[in-house]
């Protein structure tokens, strides 16, 4: 009897992965933070956010230290929280972590913090939480030449938001399989990433991503799913400085066949150009890609 | 900096909570299991168990240290593991292990065993896995005096494990995260669990059971969702011994309104009459709740 994990579930060795565990008191309220080495486990097996994944999550882009749309992902953490009917996260504290995170990661160009919180241990009332980080892989690709992706049936109806919030519709959870199992069907078809479609024809979102379309002078975004993108809500709210009006309205994949442009776009890997969809080459905008990505990347350091 | 778990993460204290960590190769195969202590750690923050709830899960019920349905289970295991694209697991490791697991429970009456495989740390081609046993509540209240249900939307059409399987319908995930804020929502209608019902109306299984009705002589069971529920596989196998016959075949929330006596059935509650659907009382057939109820604990132990 041993209780050393065995040798084969060795973490990674990179010195870049740096680790807040959250404290919290029997009542849910966030105590403080300690620093711990992301190489050593620190889960229970009992811990619901794994047997059950759930808990709620939200990622946070760093640019030398200084990151983005903080207060936007902190009130979607909690919004998350409200949907699973988990205790109000005390976001002082969160903030202080993802700040302390970030300022780890100041010597590189781009990375990201994650804020992890579940129900806790099954049967204790103790949540547990944490914030980690890591340096961004290089997206430049991705950005400039953009990705393939596939439309994929979410089998939901654009509504469910409001007719069945049971659902979770619109919260960020650790409950992630189908959007990684839709990725590994994208790649099966040849394609990069997903946009979801709902059952009743309408664009949703990717997995990890909100889509965006450019249609003449105007970008559009559907009124679905996780509200708001922060990235994409930055966007809009730049749109006129490009001489652009930004609009949400329900959109179909007609629509976005029939686009201009169209991206997807997300806290890390920023904005990237759709290139295909569904095996059928589409143009892109090379031109507000950059400029798009130029502008995160300024606010950004 | 430490990298000691903050007090507040103290896991249950209890003596009978076996653990046992599967260990694998970097192909994804199974080379044994070491013994570990369920109060320690053994996660990493970057498993993708917990940060995507990517994995699966089986849930085996023991008496007095015999499993039911051992076979059964892991190959419902087995295919979960297919549905999410995960190697196939080793089901002679996994089986050696649920079964130590069942000697360490020999005491217990009702005690059950989960086993879980999930994609490991992000980045590392090593699966993570445990086989982990407590003993059962005592759900003899419910097996007697029933549940009150609420029938839930779950969002999905009845058909999409065949029109689209990147939804996962039909395999057993860590993605439980809706599965869990259903049953908050039925808590909150004053109901103790549910039975979720399709978006083309038709029932589909609770959060963790199968939906069993008797019309007449006649058994039915829906043909959606996890197949095959294990336990209600067992008790429709040995229906001619109550002078049943058992069928699979769809079924509306009228059916259930209808049906002279409805149960839930899973691996650790067993067989739990369904005594009042969205707030209206019905029928519960004590007879063969009973009956059925014995004829398990029967093949137990």
């Amino acid at each position: 009897s041993s209780s050393t994990p065995p040798s084969s579930w060795t973490p990674p060795s990179s010195a870049n992965h740096p680790l807040l565990l959250i404290t919290h008191d029997g009542s849910g309220a966030a105590t403080g933070f300690v620093e711990a080495d992301a190489e050593h486990p620190h889960l229970n097996v009992h811990d619901l956010g794994v047997t059950r994944g759930d808990g709620i999550f939200e990622t946070y882009s760093i640019g030398r230290g200084h990151v983005q749309a903080l207060d936007a992902h902190l009130e979607r953490f909690a919004r998350s929280a409200r949907m699973l009917d988990l205790p109000q996260p005390d976001l002082g504290v969160w903030r202080d972590a993802v700040l302390a995170i970030g300022q780890r990661l100041a010597d590189h160009e781009e990375a990201w913090v994650r804020t992890i919180l579940t129900r806790g241990v099954e049967g204790h009332d103790m949540l547990t939480g944490w914030a980690q980080g890591r340096p961004s892989p290089d997206y430049r690709r991705e950005r400039t030449e953009g990705l393939r992706i596939a439309l994929l049936d979410r089998g939901l109806r654009s509504d469910v938001a409001q007719t069945s919030p049971w659902l979770l519709a619109g919260a960020k959870t650790l409950s992630y399989a189908v959007n990684r199992a839709a990725v590994r069907e994208a790649q099966r078809r040849g394609a990069d990433d997903v946009v979801f479609v709902s059952s009743d024809g309408f664009l949703l979102e990717g997995p990890n991503s909100t889509v965006v379309l450019r249609r003449g002078s105007t970008l559009s975004t559907p009124p679905f799913g996780i509200l708001p993108g922060t990235t994409q809500g930055d966007l809009f709210a730049a749109a006129p400085e490009w001489g652009l009006k930004a609009v949400m309205e329900p959109l179909t994949p007609d629509d976005l066949h029939a686009a201009e442009a169209a991206w997807i776009v997300s806290s890390v890997r920023h904005v990237t150009p759709i290139r295909a969809v569904d095996g059928v080459e589409r143009p892109i905008d090379a031109s507000l890609s950059a400029a798009w990505n130029g502008y995160l990347h300024a606010r950004l350091s």
